[in-house]
């Protein structure tokens, strides 16, 4: 067997608020949020025109280098959900690939020249684009496709309700440029929300958890019965100590103080997990 | 912006009865005959494990490299149907792109160790293959997804019919090993059947026009307003001179001498378009 080699160059680059995995969406389409993300094709390659019509189609192909990924590949990997054990590699959508490349399905929202504007992704700030293809859906769609170790997840997902403070807390923090928590909190409790293997989670007590996201703890009461989340506040996961420390590692001690003089949340006791 | 290059290496190939791009499907799920393409991975690179669990899906993402194609690449491009002007070359699927990726959607049918059987693609033999993904229904499938200059194509497709003699001589060449023939006849008469500057086709008079392909003749009768083609009978595309021309340059000469024994049609006379 001819073992064929290819060189590619990204042709675009894609920007967008989200800078870590943990802040994506699972897959792009389960991003329902209203966050725009956008391809800035490079210039001076006639890439003006090799986008005109491109308008017409309310869905696009992104094919897209794993590039925060290191590039080694793993035969088996540990889906985030779906499976306790280990599945092959190619029976996922996972980075740890032999090449390392993307595929998702986005929304197009507009384009001005050189720039389209999308909407529902799971890439990443700085993800280099190769390609980009129309999405057809006369040979595209398949609604009823068979997902092996993946079938019938979808009938798990949970509900997520947020309370009036957690609503505001949100908010508060969404307009302070935190704009990708709301989306972890979704990505992360819809499913499977009390995993602790898979996950930042700590269970309180029968009826109260923690997610933690980076330096923010999420209080919430899983229903699992009911299928059900309800998130209940939103703290700092600073203690005094941390919140006095003026080298200010997260860079985000600001933020923590707006959010404490605002909402006048408790302190983590010292000897909670802290902020990392 | 930053320029990002990626070095690929293909991890399988793809083998199939389809040799050049006129005898492949337009789309992947276009394809509906029950031809098997194998898609076999490399050895010694734990491809084995990589593969586990991939039985489950019914439909595979497979992204490829347009190996057969000039890696020049084109703005603005001439679709072969549903514009009769050029568009952007990013609003179509076309192999012109200035990274010769390709990507389809097939169908799954079995796993034996390192290889992939699969039924309704698109590709030609020898396709080296990138990566391979499993198609997810709730994040890859948008029945309703706008089309642009492709919307409402799918009206336009003409049913076609296949006479008694038609059936029978393709059939014939069929177990002789002209097996990508029925495919070739339905991608070239199901749209838009008599243009001639898409399409080697030429209309003998209102009623009869005749499609080439390879060293073979398609008569047929168009009756646009019914969107019905006829197929009325496959013509050996040779004259006497060419027949009897023993250097045989298509090295198919055998196969006419016993398709001319058997269904004694007209040979082509001297003047008429020869066979290449």
């Amino acid at each position: 067997m001819t073992i064929h080699s290819l060189n590619l160059e990204s042709i675009a680059t894609f920007f967008c608020d989200k800078k870590t995995p943990a802040e994506a969406a699972r897959q792009a389409s389960v991003d329902t949020s209203a966050e725009l993300g956008e391809i800035r094709f490079r210039s001076g390659l006639q890439f003006e025109q090799a986008l005109e019509d491109i308008e017409g189609f309310s869905h696009l192909w992104l094919i897209y280098s794993f590039h925060l990924h290191p590039h080694q590949w793993k035969p088996k990997v540990l889906p985030p959900r779906g499976s306790e054990k280990k599945v092959g590699v190619f029976a996922t959508r996972s980075p740890y690939r032999p090449n390392s490349l993307g595929l998702s399905c986005v929304k197009l929202v507009e384009r001005k020249g050189l720039i389209l504007r999308v909407q529902s992704f799971d890439l990443l700030d700085q993800t280099p684009i190769l390609d980009i293809k129309p999405y057809l859906s006369y040979s595209d769609s398949f609604p009823d496709a068979s997902m092996g170790w993946l079938q019938g997840i979808q009938e798990q997902k949970l509900t997520i309700q947020l309370s009036t403070l957690a609503e505001t807390q949100l908010q508060f923090l969404e307009d302070l440029g935190l704009r990708e928590f709301r989306n972890v909190i979704l990505q992360q409790l819809s499913f499977d929300p009390l995993n602790s293997q898979k996950k930042r989670v700590h269970q309180l007590n029968s009826s109260q958890a923690v997610l933690s996201y980076k330096t923010w703890r999420v209080f919430f009461k899983p229903s699992l019965h009911e299928q059900l989340i309800q998130i209940q506040e939103i703290r700092s996961g600073y203690n005094a100590k941390e919140l006095a420390d003026l080298q200010d590692p997260y860079q985000d001690r600001a933020l923590h103080l707006q959010f404490l003089a605002k909402f006048n949340g408790p302190l983590l006791v010292a000897d909670d997990e802290g902020a990392k």
